[in-house]
């Protein structure tokens, strides 16, 4: 099955300890990148004037970054339309874009059978309305750690989690960074490590590799039982282990899936253990 | 098989964001409560005068702790000598002491099989070349992450791990709070998170039960294989989920075998994914 995603493309410069990328994606090139990786098009509006730009910087702490600078540009009057061709996906992520513009989507998809949507804490902080809107529609919700103790107002995972849920979405996983992931859907929880790499470039994009591991699975799958939920959440750790290996989606440009496979394995080695 | 633990018996005035308990645990009734538990406490020395005694206050985010104020007292003077029946013991774990009376047990020990130790930033930092002699006996280490990062120099934990491992120990546990636990030993990895607990009261301990458990499996078992020692792990964290519910040793009071082997099976659900 198909799956549909909206957000921005958007020119980064990165600051890390371990160096300086300036004006990495975005722009053409990266479209044509996409198209030959089979990703639809069609539905991505390109505007005349400057793009979107963010400057971030990491600390040696990687799990910490600040925000340096940062300009809508030819975003700020975005409003997305969908071809008629998208109206019936059946998996949809909101990426993290104003939640008005998520409702937008949303109101644009006929009968989608999963949809997830990310946010962050600007829209938590100055558009709260509207995403507790959002959220009333939203299945599945993925978003950080900090995300999720500025949305429940709770610091303990267990309680922020219990809040959220009590927002709308059924489930929400919530990412950790360097401590992998937490998933809770009802009574059920799952917690995944981060898969241990021994030189961590670039966290940049890392949440947005994750949800796209969790949602491709899904959607390539089509197995949204708790087992096919499970999987698609190591498939997301294993999307984000590999984009933090370089700058930006550098790493993702080689990637093949018998690569992808082979972490997943990893994965269970890394995890596994028995009933004594 | 049996386990030899050396370590001391302290009063802890503990504060956290969920209240603050003074004067907890040491003393005779302490040791009482470890008999009654099937502990042989002929090693144990009781000296005249105060007790040793250590008061720490827990930030909002209680994997931050400052210590308030700490007094060796009676401790100071303190020299493990092994009763006889104890020096042939196959499994060893030597708690958070100095390294040169962590090497003096050593010495009085035949041919263990299995040799766990703790330090912490005190010994790292002011008494390093008799940690570093006793890192090269100690085929176990068990710390915590700030104290792998303080001993090796390095941020990231994988890193940090194969430094360790240069300087004399197998293997080397590292306890990450309310992010669980690593486990290296030559090229392998293990990973487990810690369980997800609404309500965590007092983190003090946590550490040591951890320990507790890893070693107590150990010696109960005698299955010191790879898979022996990831259930291990599992039992440690076990343990440390249950010593944070309360303060002090409170919870360990009343914990049953039963109520361990429960949440050992909900680590499984926890934490089980699949091949796809």
């Amino acid at each position: 099955m198909s799956l549909l995603v909206v957000g921005s493309v958007a020119i980064d410069t990165l600051e890390t300890p371990r160096g300086r990328a300036p004006d990495v994606l975005g722009g053409r090139a990266e479209l044509e990148w996409f198209a030959s990786r089979g990703i639809d098009l069609a539905g991505v509006e390109v505007k005349p004037g400057r793009s979107l730009r963010w400057t971030g910087r990491y600390h040696e702490d990687m799990n910490v970054r600040d925000t340096v600078s940062f300009e809508a540009n030819v975003f700020a009057h975005f409003s997305p339309e969908l071809p008629a061709a998208y109206r019936n996906t059946a998996f949809v992520f909101l990426a993290n874009i104003a939640p008005t513009l998520q409702a937008r989507v949303l109101d644009q998809v006929r009968a989608p059978r999963l949809v997830g949507a990310d946010t962050m804490n600007l829209w938590i902080e100055t558009t709260r309305a509207d995403l507790d809107a959002l959220l009333r529609r939203v299945p599945l919700l993925m978003i950080n750690d900090e995300e999720a103790r500025l949305l429940s107002g709770e610091t303990n995972m267990v309680r922020a989690a219990r809040r959220i849920l009590a927002m709308g979405p059924e489930s929400v996983m919530i990412k950790r960074g360097e401590y992998g992931a937490l998933y809770f859907s009802g009574e059920s929880v799952f917690a995944v490590p981060a898969y241990p790499l021994e030189e961590v470039f670039d966290p940049t994009g890392a949440g947005d590799a994750f949800a796209g591991g969790v949602m491709g699975y899904l959607a390539s799958s089509g197995d949204t039982s708790p087992a096919g939920v499970r999987r698609a959440i190591v498939y997301g750790s294993v999307l984000a282990s590999f984009t933090v290996e370089a700058f930006s989606l550098e790493r993702l440009r080689t990637l093949t899936r018998d690569e992808i496979d082979r972490r997943y394995r990893q994965f269970i080695s890394l995890t596994a253990f028995d009933v004594p």
